[in-house]
């Protein structure tokens, strides 16, 4: 089969020609908007070093992406077959032209995912596919792929200006020197690479690297952690740290939005039971619950955006974690109680004008009901986007939909790409770009938005609400 | 700018041209019908004294209107800015002028939003003004709606009869005098405005004006209340007083359904602790549980309809309470379990035949889930329209879509305002028309429900149902 | 009125004329295909004798279905006068003739839901109606019925071929003697008729009923249950049978997906005391939570796919219960927490090749956040349909929404038709076939589905998904 491979034009629009017309002239107005990435997992060690290069198809594509391989995964296809990494010594598939056969062999597996759109867009815009991959050109595919990944238009670096990129925020453990952002500042290079703190690792007292994060945090510091006070004064020395190289943001993920203020006495004897070896139980949650209001106080204070990310029950699978680690596909979201959990935080810093808290969820039965009341109230309180299994053309739709009547437009954080796919961020715009573009056609043709408040609300949605909301230039 | 300012004689409805025929005509044979009104919270003094006037644009539009205000205060505006009275003597804002100028200048932050279409329509076509709210326009509009004010033909009466109001319900607690129903009565007015009895303050143990409540509702009653004996008397005392100036309802608010029947023991020994100051732990979560029951008992015996609004954390900001009280926009909702909290009522007094309980919830995922599968068994049960957050547009698509399959159309209670904005009644009803009409004709133009059935259903939504659910005529 | 009773030949699709064609054409290609019926409750009698007859109208439509006389019951009809037959001596009406009448005088309440839908096909287009029932016609229409079921075209048999069945799963105690599917097969019929294992009474260890069945369990396995290892290896002889008579499958009804990992030693005590009559606060929710990791197990080793039905709160109403037993329409949803209720289950067998469960729920909530999370990464997991309250055009097109983007349409089960009611078989099919023909339409108009991947797509939800998830040939 050679028949031409191709993404409609007017993809992500609704097909009844009033409101597809008006998609495409709200979708005109924005495509060629630079892309603000506030939020994302892209290695920072792809663009500081000038002349990295993306290694294979399935480098790129397959063996570090859960978004693919768990779907693989779901449909019987072992790990090991797919080249991902194991951490107990299982031997794994180490042919990526093979890898990429079986990836090829069951991309029917992707119809109708945002996934497939993004795999397909990558892999025809970006890359030049022509053929739409198959069990029978995969190989052929494969061979494209590597003579583009050679060429130096093909670099991290050269695809940064193509995409269009004006900021890019890196997800980064609070420990971290952030040598690739160093590295770039030094170069004196344009790429506007900033990290975010994220100090998850150092407040997770029952991990098992905890002591030795907080060891890390120690040096990297240089304060020496003995107690809650010393603990709080390197957290917050790092943030700046974290400032000084362009962060305007952290990042928090829980499992629960339970925020409680602890007493002193009480939060400096937990961290002493902690940093001795012997936690009371109950201590883990108690400290989170506290921590996510101290972290409150310091972007208070610092003026760093804090995001939540809450409600991934993660390594689910117990085996699976034990062998391949984290970040394999065996995160399931858990019900979240925002109202009841987020109180104690918003009673005490949630009318601060300084204070800038941005909300992300996997309960959508939260976003008419907890959120969009939420941010429709605080002043500090904004709503991320759509997030992980969401980001999605119905995902985005069910998310405006559910949350602009409450909270209006101007509640929201704009878009997330939230990627560790740097390739994907294009795409991942570009859906949003359209899926709003087309969500305000719809309440025009319906006669709910005038043209003059759509026309300006689509840029909003592209590009003013996220670099507003990040605090960005 | 002074493009014409008009709404969309299409709002509402779907683009697609098949779907947007059917839904005009349906619509077409509702819009003259009188409007039904049988649950809100609009002063009954505005219609009680034959020339009670609106007083100035900000009264009317902006300082008692907390679905206004809350959303300028999550984009930082201040509520003394906005006028909002306090209650810890911080100075507001007296210039209504300056107020009324502080909302147009956002007036964009209700794009997409219920109350800024509400807004648009109150402005357009109940006040006249022809230009697009904006900063630069709005002491111009302030000019055009402080003269409409002052015309006779804008007094709350006048409008009564301009708005085609049939029946209006008000909600006043258990031991208002009712003066001013009384006094319409005494008229001899032909404005038919019904009180509805709300207990929920002399049944709230644990709030600081309960004690106050009680003796309040003991001089009213002529009861004295001594123990549950008394209180119980007192309280149907009351509502034989409420059914004798024309009420035909009970509301009762709760956080959670849940409904436990205690011993006559058990309920008299919280009412003395509670009389005499000393509450115990759990009383009051019991005695709310216990007393839903007793209201449904009532209910059966004397035909008023129960309406029960679940699921609200109220005064959910501290802070904000204590300086402007309640009813501030810091109300945020919460999850709600309606069959396990509904059980111990629903089984002592949902099969009886003259009891009807009318049901509303800011939990959409109980819609489906719970809601309609009760209603669409229970003799007794009905559900309400969409509250509060979900009056709107979108919200009643969900919530017809989420119900009416389970429960069928004759189990819903048709519309509903709530609002304590008396000008937004007629455009609140026309949304409703308008979507309601809208989505049968979906489900016509999907050959689900047939033409016949749709004509008759539309009546019914805007008027029928309502009007029988409520007992009224 | 003589106006003819037809359905629209496009009912279920989009009015939008792109998607309209799409749809038409899709569903064209699927129409004719043989109906799968993996689940559903079917009495096998009806087919195992070769000259069974279904009885009157009354017989058919109403008596045996709480999809249709709980909705006359809302709206007041005694279920005595619709023929229900009570438990405990109340006379109910015995003249069908008058109760077809009721039914008939109501049949405006199932305007726009999936019941009247089903209703009106079967009318039309099994029997032959050519009038809308109404109250006035409703005798004519007796006439009418009573004259069809008494040709021999209308006896199950007869039917069975006319609705172009190829495989129908019935659902039958573990005690029953499965002595129709032991008829068929003796009989060498061609009527594929499977009994499914559904092992919930012999688990109910507080369940009145529960001595009773085991010693029946112990009758019919031949093994004396004196301890848990004899009840499991009854419980293993059993499905042993019930694959000897052709069943695929297993079936669980649990109100909570809730399971846990007993101890054999804790397990044994627990069944002792449950012998003994002397069970402990507990027991049932541990014995529960246990089994369901049990009968996984068992799946995993003998292959029988095991499906899994959470969330309804049975007999809700304790007084009907009483009077008229279980299946009375007062079944009612609950919250469901798929993600840490089956984690200790899928942590121990949700990873083995050999095992298959199919996950079934009636909470929408839990549809993209837990389950298709859930069915997207484990490889036994795969998701029913929509199930009960949701078998409905908006349900179904809900589920396609939430799931797929998640979960990819390979992780679906397909449909089920779940029904007691033989004669909406086909009409329950068909309404899946469209409403999945037109959710790929929308997807293809959107541009987010190609052509030639929704006409694969189209076979697989109407038939390929259903057959291979249930190892059906």
């Amino acid at each position: 089969m050679t028949r031409e491979w191709t993404l409609s034009p007017d993809r992500c629009f609704d097909p009844e020609p009033t409101q597809r017309a008006l998609a495409r002239d709200l979708y005109a107005s924005v495509v060629d908007l630079p892309i603000i990435s506030p939020h994302g997992h892209v290695d920072p060690a792809l663009l500081a070093a000038p002349h990295a290069m993306f290694g294979t198809a399935a480098d790129l594509f397959i063996i570090p992406d859960h978004y693919v391989f768990r779907m693989l995964y779901s449909q019987g296809i072992a790990l090991e077959d797919l080249g991902v990494p194991s951490r107990d010594g299982t031997a794994v598939e180490q042919d990526h032209r093979r890898i990429w056969q079986r990836f090829a062999d069951h991309f029917h597996l992707f119809a109708g995912t945002p996934t497939g759109l993004w795999l397909s867009d990558e892999l025809i815009n970006v890359f030049g596919v022509t053929e739409k991959l198959s069990d029978t050109n995969a190989q052929a595919v494969y061979d494209h792929l590597e003579a583009q990944l050679a060429r130096p238009a093909f670099t991290p670096r050269a695809l940064w200006s193509r995409f269009g990129i004006e900021e890019l925020c890196t997800t980064d453990p609070a420990t971290s020197p952030l040598e690739h952002h160093v590295a770039l500042r030094e170069e004196g290079s344009e790429i506007r690479l900033r990290p975010t703190f994220r100090p998850d690792a150092v407040v997770a007292l029952a991990a098992p690297n905890w002591r030795a994060d907080i060891e890390r945090l120690s040096v990297v510091s240089g304060i020496d952690i003995v107690d809650y006070a010393s603990y709080i004064q390197a957290i917050e020395t790092r943030r700046t740290f974290f400032k000084e190289l362009g962060a305007t943001a952290t990042d928090h993920a829980a499992l629960t939005p339970y925020t409680e203020r602890l007493s002193s006495g009480e939060a400096a004897a937990i961290m002493q039971r902690a940093l001795l070896g012997r936690q009371a139980p109950g201590d883990t949650t108690k400290f989170t619950a506290h921590m996510l209001i101290e972290f409150a106080r310091m972007s208070a204070e610092d003026g760093l955006v804090m995001q939540l990310h809450v409600g991934s029950s993660r390594d689910y699978d117990r085996d699976l974690a034990a062998r391949f680690g984290p970040d394999k596909g065996a995160d399931i979201p858990i019900q979240t109680d925002w109202t009841n959990g987020l109180r104690a935080l918003l009673n005490a810093h949630g009318a601060d004008p300084r204070f800038r808290l941005i909300l992300f969820t996997l309960d959508e039965s939260t976003y008419s009901r907890e959120l969009a009341p939420l941010a429709g109230f605080y002043p500090s309180v904004l709503l991320g986007p759509p997030w992980w299994f969401f980001d999605s053309v119905q995902g985005m739709n069910r998310f405006l939909d559910a949350v602009v009547e409450t909270a209006g437009l101007y509640n929201l954080a704009g878009f997330n790409d939230d990627t560790r796919a740097y390739c994907s961020i294009p795409t991942r715009h570009d859906v949003w770009r359209r899926v709003s573009a087309n969500w305000l056609a719809g309440r025009v043709a319906r006669g709910l938005i005038d043209g003059e408040d759509a026309a300006r609300l689509v840029q909003e949605c592209a590009y003013g609400l996220a670099k507003r909301a990040y605090r960005l230039g």
